[in-house]
């Protein structure tokens, strides 16, 4: 079995995810989380939440996942998310062109080339249908966005779209958001909510769905003055794959300080390397296998034509590299255009350090001479003459001045214009933010996790799979079993499950099969302690609390239950301890 | 300004929530939660979680939005999910027909009305457009299902809705979460998450928008089984207007507990009556006021024809009744319904309490014979004798039996049809599951508790505004200020900051502005606690603590202030004990 379909199997039964729809037949790319799936969602979106909004004093909000078109117009979507898609006309299945192309060439990004020469590859290589094996040969290579399509309201309804990213509900709301920040710069706005990809070929379980979790920060900075405070992560080791290594024949992962990535250039931009290096420990602490991960920088070809530098995380599952976050310096892309699109206010003011005097040029023009001259044109011969006055000064020196106007040119005498320059005094400028974007896939992490979490060892002589999730992050924190379901021993359990509920602990109650079954079946989805009641329990007010990776066991009183297993979550304690 | 007027300002003004994409002039019913709105539901959800999930032992699910037809098939709304349109021919807005019937008349309920119906009460009473004045009668009254239609996949896509109500999700996974269940009931399901429904008229503000969060629990049972543990809510005092009263001339709100709500058959379902119980608690453990908060039956026409009790908790908003969760018992309508349309499993096995031993009627008839005599029909002969010795074995007693196929009476030697009874022993039978269902709309629950938390008072002869929300939901824990943003007060305080983050406190910092100032912009976000730090603090490592509603003060030690906050924030502790 892969490693894909051992982890697809174990979630499907033991309620991690699975596809969603089942009784209908199902609809690919679409899967829901069942209990186990759904708390280690929640457990690593808090963490997530806990360490880039909590503890970096950022905001959080949460944003409609339809958006009217205008947004998507602005945002570049609505022309430009495209993939290249090819029908095959014997069995009308959709592929992606480009994945076909790539599977079967030597070429390693080919949605980068042009259409026709897809097609041309197509012809070339006389490619087939993998469903059927009809030659693609001569079938047209098409865009096909991938946004998800509706109508909002009745009538004449207007366009929406399901959001393809959660960051748009963010930049779009900038104007408000500033308020809240006073205006102030730097300042981060994070969300954790859908989004949504009409995606032509699902594939790969969680790992290309059409919906999923984002978790993405937008953090707005001045370019010219805000910096990070590089001294928090500067000897975190990175494990590096950068534009240079992929391209060496040679190249691999090398590991490098923060701070030994900033000086050598390595990472472009410092708040990129930042978030690098506080990332690093995040995925370590929500239980990515550091011997199975990498950060790897875009190529020159991947980067977005506005993006300075971008680097991906990437976790290793089967074999492959998964992208699981990106980051990426957006630089004003992302507010300039909002800002063009809708008219309103995407820039904040940058107080100079002292107020600057500047001079202003303008005019000032008689219109009682302008107007019977020109008629209709006066008013825009007065504008061209103020445009010319901001750009062109000397152009006022003659006794004549010439404008052009509808292609026209037009001779106005200097003094009709009244040209000026005063002294203003500037208390400081507009500027559009820059953006720092993270940009976190929690299915796909949340798939690691799963993933990098699988161990097998052998007890009592018997094999045993289990999952090793830091106990952070792990669906159920504590199993509680009696013995036997009787003699009193299941209403102790009952009470001491309720009390841990009570503190807010994840509890699951089991009291079917033997003790070791209920063990294994809390070592498959990783819960970290169990607590059982014996016969003993009912004399000395004490239970066996048993952990997960050791099985080691130790007997805790029942009272002390709540705080010694608060401490063992928390790492303040161990087992050998009690 | 009304209450909904004030309640919208603030929130706008504070960053709880605000119209989406307003910079491209917005689009009726979608909103956006800001930093403290997004906080506060997010604790809300948290709070729910534990209650209806953790405490009572429950799953939770993440179930995709969008869905395929078949579900809605199945589960009706493709049909029936309709609101009543007119659409004014003049000005092309569309309106709720049955709403401006409502507003005209004395008629409560005009959704139950045929749409001729409908259409001749806008004849009769000349109701004209709400917008432009234009007369409406005459005009069409059309259904309009609010579902939002969307395509799956590329090339012959299949079709999609955004799902209307989070319940779909779990029943249609029911064949899959019963098997994590093992099979055994009574066991729950909920999921928080987003629903969707494309409303004809959008208005007030999160009480009627197309984009929500539900919470919702589906709790299956047997119904000839599983009982609630009553005693555990036997004494909750639940404030209820029946829907006698609700006929009644003179009937208002009667304070019952569950006990007798349940022995006098106000509340018709033990079930039913143990949510009221616990939820009562619940809306006033995240802030309901409770003098404006009822529980209201639904009225024999509200019902759907399946559901044998239903109940909502509403709350009072500006005069208004706002229905803030529903309270169903859905009988086994869901589950028959999708194991109906989908041909899979939707039952459990209930086991006898002791195997049965029942006698089974059959035929094993002679074809040898049938065959030649009856050609093409001899099998439907064959069937016919089946079904009828199922039904009436006393047809078997005679020498001849008479069967009827395709209405042609057909008489059959009792000899040829080899009729016999056997005994069986069965362990058990095959149930569908009866729903018990509340269902909470976070939306307007959260625009509850704002409303009702919010206070004005006078603090040192100023007026005051503030929102007194109970610890557990206010979206900032603690607001820290440096007396003076300088001379290391600031320094201190960033310290404090960052050591109560990473204790898990949700922190404003704030240094801008005098204290008093500060102090208000907390209270307006419903902060309970701040620590200032002063020029005392950097001697004897001190700080105040002062509590939003009584705004009283204390010193506590800097390093106690994690401890302290807790118990604060828990109810352990009161300032007074400081």
């Amino acid at each position: 079995m892969s490693e894909l379909e051992r982890v697809g199997e174990l979630a499907r039964r033991r309620g991690f995810f699975f596809p969603a729809n089942g009784a209908y037949g199902g609809v690919a790319g679409f899967y829901t989380y069942g209990p186990q799936g759904a708390a280690l969602k929640r457990n690593i979106e808090d963490a997530w939440r806990d360490r880039y909004v909590t503890q970096e004093g950022h905001m959080e909000v949460s944003a409609p996942d339809v958006m009217p078109e205008p947004v998507f117009e602005a945002s570049g979507h609505l022309e430009g998310f495209d993939d290249m898609i090819i029908e095959c006309p014997a069995c009308e299945t959709s592929h992606r062109a480009d994945h076909l192309v790539e599977d079967a060439t030597d070429i390693e990004d080919a949605e980068a080339l042009p259409l026709e020469e897809v097609e041309a590859l197509f012809e070339a290589h006389d490619l087939e249908c993998p469903t059927c094996g009809e030659s693609l040969a001569g079938v047209p290579v098409e865009d096909f966005n991938l946004m998800f399509a509706t109508d909002i309201g009745p009538g004449s309804a207007q366009p929406g779209y399901l959001r393809p990213e959660t960051a748009q509900g963010i930049f779009v709301e900038f104007p408000r958001l500033k308020e809240y920040a006073r205006g102030q710069l730097p300042f981060g706005v994070a969300q954790v909510g859908n989004a949504y990809r009409n995606e032509i070929s699902p594939r790969r379980q969680l790992l290309r769905v059409r919906e999923f979790t984002q978790a993405e920060l937008e953090h707005f900075i001045d370019p010219e003055r805000d910096e990070p405070d590089l001294s928090r992560v500067a000897d975190v080791e990175l494990p590096l794959y950068s534009a240079e290594n992929q391209h060496a024949e040679d190249g691999g992962i090398e590991y490098v300080t923060v701070k030994e990535a900033v000086e050598e250039g390595i990472v472009g931009s410092d708040w990129i390397a930042y978030y690098l290096g506080i990332s690093l420990d995040w995925y370590e602490r929500i239980g990515v296998d550091m011997d199975r991960f990498r950060f790897r920088q875009h190529l020159a070809g991947e980067r977005a034509h506005y993006a300075a530098d971008c680097w991906d995380a990437e976790s290793e599952i089967g074999g492959d590299w998964i992208e699981i976050t990106g980051f990426a310096y957006r630089s004003d892309y992302d507010l300039s255009k909002h800002g063009e699109y809708s008219g309103d206010d995407f820039t904040v003011f940058r107080a100079y350090d002292e107020p600057k005097t500047v001079e202003r040029a303008s005019v000032d023009p008689d219109m009682s001479t302008l107007g019977p001259e020109y008629g209709g044109k006066a008013a825009d011969i007065a504008e061209a003459l103020q445009t010319l006055a901001e750009t062109d000064r000397e152009a006022f020196e003659g006794d004549t001045v010439t404008v052009e106007v509808d292609g026209e040119e037009i001779e106005v005498a200097t003094a009709v214009a009244n040209f000026s320059v005063e002294e203003v005094t500037e208390s400081g400028e507009h500027i559009t933010p820059h953006v720092v974007e993270p940009s976190f896939g929690i299915g796909r992490i949340l798939y690691t996790v799963v993933a990098h979490a699988y161990r097998t060892d052998e007890v009592d002589g018997e094999a045993r799979d289990y999952l090793s999730f830091p106990a952070e992050v792990a669906p159920t924190t504590v199993g509680v079993f009696p013995l036997m379901g009787k003699d009193g021993l299941d209403d102790r359990a009952h009470e001491i499950a309720a009390t841990l509920r009570s503190a807010g602990f994840d509890v699951a109650y089991d009291e079917s099969g033997n003790i070791g079954r209920r063990y294994r079946r809390q070592d498959e989805i990783g819960t970290p302690y169990c607590v059982t009641v014996d016969y003993e329990s009912l004399e000395d007010d004490t239970v066996t609390v048993r952990e997960r990776d050791s099985t080691e066991q130790a007997r805790v009183a029942i009272d002390e239950l709540p705080a010694t297993l608060t401490a063992l979550r928390m790492g303040s304690k161990s087992l050998s301890d009690l």
